[in-house]
């Protein structure tokens, strides 16, 4: 599926645009935003976006729209490829430097003065530096979204995805750090030579089992929170999601038997967190290599059958579209079958097979998460993100979704603010805020 | 030296102003800018910027000044460190993300179309990411101004103003890596590993003879323009203020003797661009490590007193103020004694020593060269930064030094655009523009 933007000109009067929408609805296509660019006298020049099956499609429905009496194509692209035109990031100077006094502020001979004092005293660079507000968002780019080991350089764009809702979301400066190597060894050591330059290190899309010790070693290496977005990330925000399905349906989740199915980086990171929620959590993997880590979290390995027929909350995250079939969805359960772009099962089918909930991927984004999470851990001046501080941020993410509604609005302020808080908190609570570290600019 | 920012309240009527700068002049203070911050209707509130000798002279004077009759000191600073609250770079979005049609198209699943299309075609990841117009800022902050080894995260606030000189001067980002490493092969291995994120690597206070094998090494392996600012930036803009003094006294630079004191990593690069311009260079240096070295560039190793009799052009970075005699001088030489804050001989007693042009090093920034320097190496696609074009822009910064002037004003956008063409245009002339590979976004 791609979104088409078709730039057209349109005759400047009524019932035009009822034409053109029917033209786009013989070819099924599903109309997004319709903008308008300019008026003049006698037309209008419009863009409107409709999601296509492919470039053809897209073609084909331009040709049919050109054909329309008054109506010109005048152009059509693919909207993502205009909004990536030249990177989605810039990095620029907080303050112009315009005068030969400023000059001296910040560089010679002013800047030897700030240098001087964070040799004497480190905890300055937090302060008179970018380091206390900026977090490195690291991939090797071996398992990207749903298109797996296409490196780091084609990674580049979620990279920059990430980084833009950083500074959106939680006012955190987020810089892409591409490294190529698929070896442990050196992905651990690279992070860690660069790290003195961050307050954070979110990890992204490397893949199970690599990132798991990857992401094990750095925690207990640096001094600074470490993350691996697709584990913790996406479990908070499942977990934000199980919650509130459970509250739609009177049931309590850490009351609940929960049944993973898929136990690769993000299923295996959602059964733990459930079970740290106090669920008891079954699972299926049919990858043994998954188990053990799996069992070492107090997760119980079982057959697919017994998932389906003993959870009361099914998450399924395998890949594989249309895995579950109707019947094995157990009635009143709750099914969250989160692969993308289609799920182990439609929910409008495991609702009619007698499912009390059922939801699919679409809604569960973890932008809802990452950057709450980091602002928390930062203000907290925490070395850590700890198992409480995540379980706080799905609290707050699932206190927020509307009813009937899975989670909120990841556009709306609301819930990156709740979310800096809970988690904020919850390392105050904990016991491992450390007020003095945190950066100034925050 | 620090530059002290005082807000005084003063009476709002004539002759005031003269009482407070008399004051400072009995103190010895320079006065830089003076500002009106606001008028009220009896007084007014300025800021009036100091240079003062240390803290104990700053308070000295603004005690002094709070004891003239109807004028108060609200508050004295540090000026840099009020410029450096926070840090001095910040990395935003270029666009904000504001409906969810912008969300797909930046996020999933639009993102998942640009990362596809740069796994199958590398280059597009110049077009469609940051990276073709993104510069990594390395250093392990080993040899940081005049301030030796204070490791990296010291160095933070020398690497931003680096990366805001490449926003403001050249339109490119920046962004600071520091690598917590002072092992040549680890060094190499870090910046190897992270470069596919970046169009081009600039090398930054890295202590010598490292720094050259550092920069060798990664040259020879990576794609993409590499340059060690503190030797080949310096050798240029120190080469342009040398061709403006020779021209000032009717001298061709490539029918002079240059005589390079000090082979460290600032000598070694002036000393060897010199010889790649064309004239005959002589040097000295005690440090006999670094004389192999110089000698494969074509230097002649000579005793300190041979370099002052027989120079016309003696160049000095050996970090020792003072160490040129008036006596040593020869008539009708341009001196320049480069160290900072105090250089070898002052300009004034070389002047009066017979010399027939002396300056220090004040005026010779390396922001006159690196941002066009990078800027044009990427206009014109090219892989590796060569003399030729080191030589272009250290022509191109000369010609447009005012008369008795060294160089250009830093500020003016005229040399920076300037440096980028004499660059661009010599790439292409030696052959080495590969116009395919120049970014979208330059």
């Amino acid at each position: 599926m791609l979104d088409v933007t078709y730039r057209l000109q349109i005759p400047h009067k009524p019932g035009q645009l009822a034409r053109v929408t029917t033209v786009i609805a013989t070819h099924e296509g599903l109309i997004g935003d319709i903008l308008t660019v300019s008026l003049h006298r006698d037309s209008t020049e419009r863009e409107l976006t409709v999601e296509m099956r492919d470039t053809a499609h897209a073609w084909a429905l331009a040709n049919d729209l050109n054909a329309l009496d008054g109506v010109r194509v005048l152009w059509h692209h693919d909207r993502a490829f205009l909004r990536h035109e030249g990177g989605k990031l810039r990095i620029d100077p907080v303050r112009p430097v315009t005068t030969p006094q400023e000059m001296r502020d910040v560089y010679t001979p002013g800047v030897a003065r700030i240098c001087s004092a964070i040799a004497e005293d480190d905890a300055l660079a937090s302060r008179y530096t970018m380091i206390g507000t900026t977090i490195a968002v690291c991939t090797n780019g071996t398992r990207v979204l749903g298109l797996g080991d296409i490196g780091p350089r084609a990674a580049m764009p979620v990279m920059e995805g990430k980084a833009v809702f950083y500074k959106q979301f939680a006012g955190l400066n987020a810089m892409p750090i591409l490294i190529d190597t698929k070896d442990e060894d050196e992905f651990v050591e690279t992070v860690m030579r660069i790290a003195p330059g961050f307050a954070g290190i979110h990890l992204e899309d490397i893949s199970a089992p690599m990132c798991f010790e990857i992401e094990r070693r750095l925690i207990e290496a640096l001094p600074q929170p470490v993350m691996h977005d697709d584990v913790h990330g996406t479990a908070v925000v499942t977990v934000a999601a199980a919650i509130a399905a459970c509250r739609h349906v009177d049931r309590r989740l850490d009351q609940s038997v929960v049944g993973q199915i898929g136990l690769g980086a993000a299923g295996y990171g959602i059964a733990s967190l459930m079970r740290d929620g106090g669920a008891r959590v079954i699972a299926y993997d049919p990858n043994e290599n998954s188990h053990e880590r799996a069992r070492a979290a107090g997760i119980e390995i079982v057959s697919m059958d017994e998932v389906m027929a003993q959870a009361d909350v099914v998450v399924a995250t395998t890949g594989r579209a249309g895995l579950i079939r109707p019947e094995q969805v157990r009635p009143g359960s709750v099914v969250l079958a989160l692969t993308n772009p289609v799920g182990e099962i439609e929910p409008a089918v495991a609702l009619a097979a007698g499912a009390a909930f059922a939801a699919d991927g679409r809604s569960v984004n973890n932008v809802l998460g990452y950057p709450g999470i980091f602002r928390g851990a930062l203000l907290a001046g925490a070395p850590h993100i700890t198992t409480r501080m995540k379980l706080a941020a799905a609290w707050a993410i699932a206190a927020l979704a509307a009813d009937n509604e899975l989670v909120p609005d990841v556009l709306g302020d609301e819930v990156h603010a709740a979310v800096t808080e809970a988690v904020r908190s919850a390392a105050v609570d904990e016991g491992i805020a450390r007020p003095e570290l945190v950066p100034a600019g925050l």
